[in-house]
This record gives C-alpha cells, structure tokens and sequence, in this order.
C-alpha cells in the first residue's frame, strides 16, 4: 500500500514527483508519460516513488487532484470578482488572453486530462466529472448573484447557464488550441454573451 | 518511402490496416496504440504496414483523415435538413440522443484527437484544424441558409454563430463523457439555441 508521507522530507519527496508528473503530462499527454520520466525529472528513486504511489493509476489521480485544485483555486479568485456583465465580460477576455499569451498551447488542464483519460479509466473519470461539477458549481454561484442582483430572471436555471458557459469554454479551447486561433474562443465566448444577455430583464 | 496502393488487393490491406487504427485508437488513444497492436488487430505483416505508411505518424495522419471524411460526411447529409429552428432544435436533440445511446463514451471522434495530438504533432495538428475549418463551415453555410430565410438578421456574422456552435457541441460532449451524462450537451446546446432565437428578427 501506498503511504502519506510523516515528515517534510517526505512530503517534499512526494510534492516533488506529483509536480514533475504534472509537468510532464501536461505538455506530452499521460499515456506518453513513463514512470522513468517521472522519477528522472524529480529527481526521485524507485522505492520514492512506490513509497507514496502503488502504482501509475495512483500518481495520475494525484496529478489531477493537483490540477484541479490549481484551476479551482484560480477560478473562484477570478469568479468571486463576477458582479456585473462588464465584469463578466472582462473575465471571458481575460480568458482569451491567456490563450493568446501562451500561443494556444496549454489547452484547459482538467480538459486535457479528461479528453485523454474518460474512456480509458474509471477512477480518473470520477475524479474529473467531480472536478467539472464543482468548477460548474463556481459557475453557477456566480450567476446566481447575477440573478440576486437582478441582472438575470428571477426564474433562470443558473445550473444549465454554468454548465453552458463551462462547455463553451472548453469547447473554445479545443479549438484555439488546435487552430492556433485564440479567436475561435472569443467567437465561442460571444454567444454566451449574447445569450445572457438576452436573457437579462429589459433586454 | 511509403506507397499508394496499386492493386485492389493492395487497396484492401490498407484499409484494412487503416480501419483497425482507427477503432484501436477510437478505443484507446493515439498513444496507447502500438503498431504491433494494429498488425494483429489487421492480420497484416510489417513489411506489409510500411509499405503503405512511413511511420506511426503518417499512419495515424490516415486514421485523421478517415475520422474526419467519415464526421464531415455524416455532418453535411444532416446540416443539408437544417432550413428552420425546429429542424436545428431536432438536429440538437440527435446528438444528444446519440450520447445517450453511447452511454456517453464515444465523445468526438476528431475532437478526442485534437485534445490528444494538438500539442505534439505539429502535421497532426495541422490536419485536425482543417477538419475542424471544413465543419465550421458546413455549419457556417446552413446558418447562411437559416438567414437567407430571414430567421437571422441580414448583418448577422454567420461563421461566429457557426464557431460557437461547433465550440459548444465539443465542450458540451466532453462534459457527457466524463460526467456520462448527455444532458450535459442538451444543456451546452440550449444556450445556443436561445442565443440563436434571440437574434431571430422579431423576436
């Protein structure tokens, strides 16, 4: 069995391997990631790494907790700023930026992995769907206090708007990143614009 | 070098290779299929896969191409149906439906391989933009037609509305498969839908 680690050493050890598996999966997939990889760039030896990982599984899992805790730490950051539509809109051009900055390469952590691991493993694909609901529930915290402040009907279903706005999301980034195009994620983000604010009483 | 086909025969042993990668890597992934693995599933030799295919990468550039003729086919003949809202509303609820029926683990056939293969494989990349280009603008041209029909407004930017479209249905099937659940995607797509309608003159 697999252990956490009981001193700061170890737990160094430990952050050091998850954080060279990070790195490596996300710029090569998981699939093309060995072990060896992993423990060359960390830095790490055999017995490490089976100390505190039974097995490749438990270190994939280890590295989507990773991932989805960074992306839902930073989302609820950029979300909790989400009171008004030029807000909101300042978030989704943020959002284009980034990929513009990093050239459409990075793609959407949780995406990648998901993309890749859904099909392939049961125990990953219950740790992303977890991952997706929770940022969907950010989502719809958020348009609820669009709601709360009278900026969306009174009757509006904020879960299906979050769940909207999270897959055009996700959706845009598929494409900016394999057009090189951070564009088709503004075309994306603009009908989500426009259909909240439709949606927004007055319109 | 590798070679087209000269023979019929020779044309079925190609295929033949080409539809076990396919369902191979549909199954698994690019990565986690071995040439080795496609020889079996084909009843192929060796001598007789880098006859037609250089390498992995241009066999798995043939598995793109085959993807990518087999959805824009299937695309075009239901796109052609599209004239009015409640036949885009029905073309909504067959992919839905198609989910539903796959218990969600299909996904996209080109969007799984983008997600896999954008960030490294640059001629992969390359062919799955195309395909990805080709079907934005099949979706481009039945919201041309939907205009022209004067259920969009004469100024309205039909190949935004078709990259959105396209964007939500990639995101909102990524959500079904790893949450196995398609009203993920109904949800993606009723946002669509009610952007779409408020845009309609007279609405």
């Amino acid at each position: 069995m697999s252990q956490e680690p009981k001193t700061v050493r170890g737990r160094r050890t430990r952050e050091r391997i998850v954080a060279s598996a990070v790195t490596l999966m996300a710029d090569h997939g998981v699939e093309a990631t060995s072990l060896d990889q992993v423990l060359v760039a960390a830095g790490a030896s055999k017995s490490q790494l089976y100390h505190y990982f039974q097995d490749k599984q438990e270190l994939v899992r280890a590295v989507i907790a990773w991932q989805a805790e960074t992306v839902l730490r930073v989302s609820a950051q950029e979300l909790a700023a989400v009171d008004s539509w030029p807000a909101l809109q300042a978030w989704f051009d943020a959002l284009v930026q980034a990929q513009r900055h990093s050239q459409c390469r990075l793609g959407c952590p949780i995406g990648s992995l998901a993309a890749e691991l859904a099909d392939i493993s049961e125990p990953a694909r219950q740790d992303l769907a977890g991952a997706f609901d929770a940022w969907t529930r950010q989502l719809g915290a958020m348009f609820d206090r669009l709601r709360a402040g009278g900026l969306l009907p009174g009757d509006v279903d904020v879960m299906t708007l979050a769940t909207a706005t999270l897959a055009t999301i996700q959706g845009g980034i598929l494409l900016a990143k394999t057009t090189r195009d951070p564009e088709r994620l503004r075309a994306a983000l603009t009908a989500t614009t426009g259909y909240l604010q439709a949606l927004a009483p007055g319109a």
